[in-house]
């Protein structure tokens, strides 16, 4: 079966901190993520109605679905009360290991950043342990998607911005999903009622 | 003339920096702010259709104009364009003093913390000296506004979370205007097209 492309970019000493501590969590999470399917729906923006576009709830589901197979994984983990101006939950988290899949409007990349700060800072046990590794998922530039929405080499040049001056320190692995060139990663087309 | 009254918090020992480098541009800002006639319009949102609520744009203007008599002050400061993904620019500024009037929707305020924390970090001149400090100007509570807009109570209890956990290192005075409870604060209230 084709497997979906991944790009890594590390923050903080990411990768010495998965090296060191999570390695399993890791390798779980990217076993999912290379055998995603590339989901796809029509788009109801104007001027490209009707055109495949990135589907962001189906390739969500399908992440969290298959992760969450893994033991020791979950979903929709609860932000406590004090910090609910950051939102109301984290998608997904094991152990020390946050993980956050973002394929919505630009700007939560920030609300991501900013609150993964705060969970390492407090060593708020959200998924039992201290975080300690945050991991946010996003879709690359190449994919067709809606006005706005973050891909990777755009979180990739934000983030490079904010770590070259030490604005946050908790370790980030940012991860972007390509596709082959050859276009032959599979497809799952999705028709929703409008 | 009755004046506004205003509440102030600090944070990151904004009270210390402010004593002993920017007493002069405190006293230029809140002499603005004490002056400020209470600025209204009526409401176009469903259910309180025509209400008095707080006018943003003309309480915003208000402090710009009085603010930018004063020499020194500058307004609609253009952001470097590499940090372009924090905004284009901040409202307010005179040597190392940045002050953003954020009277929209809360989400706004945690964009202004990090970008008043990366400025402050990255030691950019934004206003000739390398940002030292950062003033919010928030509304309080009790004015009537539009739904979702941020106050200073809102402001106040996150910026305390955040704080608490070393999230940020700029100091930042965070500002609530207040209206006297006799109702005596002059009202300006303003007709718009619709």
């Amino acid at each position: 079966m084709p497997e979906m492309l991944t790009q890594t970019t590390d923050f903080n000493h990411a990768d010495a901190v998965i090296d060191s501590t999570f390695h399993r969590e890791w390798e779980e999470l990217t076993r999912v993520l290379k055998k995603l399917p590339l989901h796809l729906k029509a788009s109801d923006q104007a001027g490209i109605q009707g055109s495949p576009i990135f589907d962001p709830v189906g390739t969500n589901e399908h992440i969290r679905d298959n992760l969450c197979k893994i033991p020791g994984w979950r979903h929709t983990i609860p932000i406590p009360p004090e910090y609910d101006f950051l939102g109301t939950d984290v998608d997904l988290g094991k152990g020390g290991v946050l993980v956050e899949v973002q394929f919505s409007n630009y700007p939560f990349l920030l609300n991501n950043t900013v609150r993964a700060e705060l969970f390492y800072k407090a060593k708020t046990p959200l998924t039992g342990k201290p975080i300690e590794l945050a991991i946010i998922v996003t879709k690359a530039k190449m994919f067709p998607a809606s006005n706005s929405t973050l891909y990777y080499e755009q979180a990739k040049k934000q983030l490079t911005a904010l770590a070259r001056n030490s604005v946050f320190d908790v370790p980030i692995r940012l991860v972007g999903l390509f596709e082959r060139e050859s276009g032959i990663t599979p497809i799952l087309s999705q028709c929703r009622e409008t």
